[in-house]
């Protein structure tokens, strides 16, 4: 097999490593254990015995594969259940309740399935025990307005926030308050029971208050900051009136704060991050490592501007083969986090394509070389694919074929640029999501894969 | 001494260094010397006795200074030499003259220099040697057109290729086809003498026939090629019809070819490059270990948008310090290349100091961290500051002294930013330029700087 061939076939043996390392059941699996009676979960351990009724709650695009995994751990000992997914994101469950919703827009759904979820964990009692399901899209899956809103008027809100250019996290100190369950509400609805909350995160960094919108962990955040930072983009007369009222009645006191860090309502709080991005690329790593490749983990936090972060890996995959910095070949150099893409085209692609046709020009003519970039939930953008792989001779063939990659570039066409070469990566849904993975690899493994 | 203070003044201390690596002086000392009548150059030898007369030409930032190291070496047997530098970028020299002209726009004194340098070496026979001493800058200071073309209508030309969006080594050809001295030139002017080019490299990836444009390396492209890339971008309406003339005579056979590679002229020239970006990046590792961090070299091919590429260095110190990965603190993330500015604001800066301001946002709220960004030939924009310094605490203290940081980003006013906040970096011309160094500096080192 020529070494490019090689490094196809191990870059595809590495990525889908790391995304199996992050399925729910497997990151369920080894993160939480049964002995005998009690639950273990990163050193937190609850026994069973004690509670009169196990709920099982959540949202997310991992929720039904994350609810089907505790199933099998828990068998009867579950009382009732209910995770509010995206809409097709099913699994094979028996006493949990599934309710498809809207993502990324909220839809009335969503609302049903929050109301649904909050009526549960609100007949939780002392001696009850909620176990929370959170994954990537929790937060638009559980949208259930505070009193006297509606999810129209807490839409425009969000919508007025992003034009106006705050930042995310000014628009979930906002969101946060005009929510029932988010910014921790759901652990003090579910109180006086025991919590537990198992977490895919999605976010970069794996800020506990912000995957999901926090729904069982303190919010730092108060109703006196959302007025400044509706005062500092001066949207006070954009805003609804209703929400607006809201917040001021929030800021005079008449209507409770989320409960705070530290509030005594989570002493029978944990929250465990089960799998994250982290975890994705360390299990690329070890992989890497056993195809007989040195691995090199640059970042889990990278961001910024797809087409920018893929010249800078294609420099890195370019500096391996000059000089053998930052590591020497065979090599398999490793990033997660999550880019944006600036759509200025009218093409169909994602911003795992998009990273590997920028990445394609600045790789073109080196040898021995493939860069990789996927999804880890297997969709990017509005595509089936969830990725793209390339090479030193991806824009050379493209040529032959007739295609102008400047011009599929331009156009954020990268869907139809790699369809005709063979390169785009399909993986189907994989029923979880924690960003994105991108790999360098380099020179000829010395071991077979 | 705090961490930060001494992790700022080590990177001070790594940064000098990595600049006084590639100085022209200790670049041509460490890369040519003496022994007895021989001059020894990267294993090639030339017997100084075999030569009647040697002349010393050159062209570039770090000319004046080259040839003053140069002078030192050779002493009497130096017959004449003759160097077009940038204005004021001046060095002590016996019997070289020095010609100051314009850059980056090329000017009539640049004209006058060429001609006269082009003079010089044509004089030169068969037992004569040619020194030539090439640096960033050089391109434009060696404007001498074609016969029967004038600087105005060269200049005219290389703007239409860069409104039409002509990529660099497009430019180049055309520039080439319409010079006497580039694209190898140079060297079959001064034929049959045999010529040694010392080339300090200021272009990613050091390929020797684009730096200053290969006066003395063979060139791959030709007439037929210049002609087609015009056609390509539709310029044929929109060249001085002379140049238009100029082309296409030498497409038919009229006008003579560059010299391409293997041409039998070049079996007497030799190039060697003696600085370069690597160079840089190398003292600086050997600096950082030496005080006590795990050096990482991450690339010399960095290009690419200032700020996306600042937001991607601030990622790798963080997870630095979340996971020591790519590599454990006390470290040095050190990389190179140049990246480029597109400017919206109206403020004053450079692409180092752009590059800090930007890494300082997401750098924020970080401990024990630094990042620099530094041009090497001690320019950075119309600035008097070669680059600027950040911390995690810079946001914040940039905040506190009334400075909204956002603001000055977004109106490319890195220098106004930094200035008050004393985080510029001053070193003065430094008479070299092998473009850009920036470091990322995480946790305490173990000894002393």
């Amino acid at each position: 097999m020529d070494t490019i061939a090689q490094l196809r076939r191990d870059a595809e043996t590495i990525y889908r490593r790391a995304i199996e390392a992050v399925n729910p059941k497997t990151a369920i699996r080894s993160h939480v254990e049964l002995r005998g009676q009690k639950l273990v979960c990163d050193g937190k351990i609850l026994n069973l015995d004690e509670f009169k009724h196990i709920y099982l709650v959540g949202a997310g695009k991992a929720g039904a594969a994350m609810a089907a995994a505790m199933e099998d751990l828990l068998g009867a000992r579950l009382t009732a259940g209910l995770v509010v997914v995206k809409y097709g994101h099913l699994a094979p469950v028996k006493k949990t309740a599934i309710i498809e919703a809207g993502h990324p827009l909220p839809d009335h759904n969503g609302v049903e399935g929050a109301r649904k979820l909050a009526a549960l964990v609100e007949q939780a009692g002392e001696d009850d025990l909620v176990i929370c399901l959170i994954s990537g899209g929790g937060s638009a899956l559980l949208p259930l307005p505070a009193a006297g809103l509606t999810l129209e008027e807490k839409q425009q809100t969000t919508q007025a926030l992003l034009s106006c250019g705050a930042d995310i996290t000014e628009i979930n100190a906002i969101r946060k308050h005009l929510s029932r369950l988010k910014g921790g509400q759901l652990a003090r609805l579910a109180a006086p029971a025991a919590t537990i909350s198992l977490i895919l995160s999605d976010v970069i960094g794996d800020p506990l208050d912000s995957i999901a919108s926090g729904p069982t962990v303190g919010d730092p955040t108060t109703f006196e900051q959302c007025l400044n930072i509706i005062d500092k983009y001066r949207l006070v007369e954009t805003l609804p009136p209703a929400i607006m009222d809201h917040l001021r009645q929030g800021a005079s006191g008449s209507i409770a704060e989320t409960p705070k860090p530290g509030d005594p309502l989570f002493s029978r709080v944990s929250n465990h991050i089960i799998a994250s991005n982290r975890q994705a690329v360390e299990a690329a790593a070890d992989k890497a490592r056993e195809l007989g490749y040195h691995p090199l983990i640059l970042s889990t936090f990278i961001e910024g501007e797809t087409r920018e972060i893929a010249r800078m890996h294609a420099a890195i995959a370019r500096e391996i083969h000059h000089s053998g910095n930052p590591l020497p070949s065979p090599a398999c150099v490793i990033s997660g986090g999550e880019t944006t893409v600036t759509i200025t085209g009218s093409g169909l692609g994602g911003r795992n394509q998009e990273f590997a046709l920028a990445a394609a020009f600045d790789l073109a003519g080196l040898a021995d070389t493939v860069i990789l970039s996927i999804g880890t939930d297997g969709t990017d953008g509005p595509t089936d694919a969830a990725g793209a792989i390339v090479d030193g001779q991806t824009i050379e063939r493209a040529r032959t074929l007739g295609l102008d990659p400047r011009t599929y570039l331009d156009n954020n066409d990268a869907y139809h640029f790699f369809s005709p070469l063979n390169d785009l990566l399909i993986t189907g849904p994989t029923n979880t999501n924690v960003m994105d993975i991108r790999l360098i690899l380099t020179g000829k493994a010395n071991k077979a894969g």
